[in-house]
């Protein structure tokens, strides 16, 4: 008989920031299969128009229902912010995206002073931070920061470069009591920005706060895989170049399985299979 | 009757970087209309598989026919890398490129030493500039610069991080006769480049190189226009964000006409117009 609760979960971004989401999810939930969607041919979303990032959601979110997948994290802020609650409404699995999950953990941190968010363009625009922060009566400063992601996707995340970098994009910051790392990328620039930042602002990583809802909903949902395994497999689609995937995946430090080249969008799609 | 020399003269980028060319040829042609086509949407192609990248320029260059341009020039590295002689070979009016004008001035040019070509992942990736260089019996050090494209576009050119990039990007090079900015974005950083390289080494700007080249072919080809005008006008196409387009052209100092939104690849096509 089919039980759902042994089907993967699915979970998608942009790119390889996802990566770092798929990596907290696999800690908390050592015994699930993962299906992981990089869409790296379109990325990035970050300065997408919002209802084109709402369509690729919902695009990428139907390739993984239609690959049985038992519930879909959305480990990408721009997409979070741009289509849930769309997605909630349109899909027949449950939903996580990664703003909520960042915001409550704010919240509950002791204090009112006011929340830095840094993110996309894109996340930023479609003031989802925002508005659940400004909704919970909390003040927001919030900054975009395009110049993150191709920086710790280089690889040069602990240099000087990255350091000047978050200086140029802090400088006018007023006082801050947190930060929220609104992009699944910045979790690699962290050490460095607590320096920037003090001792005293406190960081929130959304990855782990998404990790720790998900397990916990799939509990009360009965969906916790119960199969004994030696190893739970991760299977990668991405919509881009397979050797680029691998080359920024391990920067990110994702774990990984096979990967299979995906053709989105397109007449005459093919289908590409790696092991790696 | 219809006169083709009277029709606009197509340009298309993957987003704004083109727009430097687009300046280039206005003053190498000011009595010609032109219709410039910017992806915003799906910048940047520097990472794209160049399969992809040549389905985005053939869709383009077939948008722009079918708006009567009487020739299209490839104002973007990577898809001129990646699609000619392609497009060449399929559209019915000429085409041309950005590598091949470029590469001819670095030749032209006194002396035989070692050429750098500076670019995107993309553009490296398709080897047009080596493979024109090497035939010609030159040797190449070729370096792919990722951050540049956005240091320009956040309108950094001028800061200590854009410096920083570059030696962290031109630190290992070997000794250089040339420099080709293999990116229609790097020139806003040319004068950085110079005085990092020193002063013996000779840069190339293709931008000016590829106007040179158009408006010789199209007065070979009688089809340069000889309607009077008081003012040759520039509509604009693009693909993403209308209000993000026009800031960053901005400060690329592209010239500014009448300004559409295009929808491409998506069912129920839209149009927005805008006069910017």
């Amino acid at each position: 008989m089919f039980d759902p609760a042994q089907a993967p979960l699915g979970v998608f971004d942009s790119g390889v920031g996802g990566l770092t989401v798929l990596a907290a999810l696999k800690r908390q939930l050592p015994q699930e299969d993962f299906i992981y969607f990089g869409d790296t041919a379109r990325v990035p979303y970050g300065r997408k128009p919002l209802e084109m990032v709402r369509d690729f959601a919902l695009e990428i979110s139907q390739e993984l229902i239609s690959r049985g997948v038992k519930g879909i994290v959305v480990a990408c802020n721009t997409a979070s912010a741009a289509s849930l609650p769309e997605l909630a409404d349109k899909l027949p699995v449950p939903v996580w995206g990664v703003v909520e999950p960042g915001v409550e953990v704010a919240l509950r941190m002791p204090g009112q002073g006011r929340i830095g968010v840094l993110g996309t363009e894109g996340t930023l625009k479609a003031r989802a931070y925002e508005s659940h922060l400004e909704a919970a009566g909390r003040e927001v400063w919030s900054k975009a920061c395009p110049l993150f992601v191709p920086i710790v996707e280089e690889g040069i995340s602990d240099s000087q470069i990255a350091r000047l970098v978050a200086e140029h994009y802090l400088s006018e910051r007023p006082e801050l009591q947190t930060v929220i790392l609104g992009c699944t990328h910045y979790p690699a620039l962290k050490g460095m920005l607590q320096e920037l930042l003090g001792p005293k602002v406190q960081l929130v990583d959304s990855a782990e706060a998404t990790a720790a809802v998900v397990a916990a909903d799939l509990k009360n949902l009965g969906l916790v895989s119960n199969e004994p395994k030696t190893a739970a497999s991760i299977h990668h689609l991405v919509s881009g170049d397979v050797t680029s995937y691998l080359h920024t995946a391990k920067i990110l430090g994702g774990p990984l399985g096979s990967v299979e080249r995906i053709y989105l969008g397109q007449a005459g799609r093919q289908r590409d299979t790696v092991s790696g």
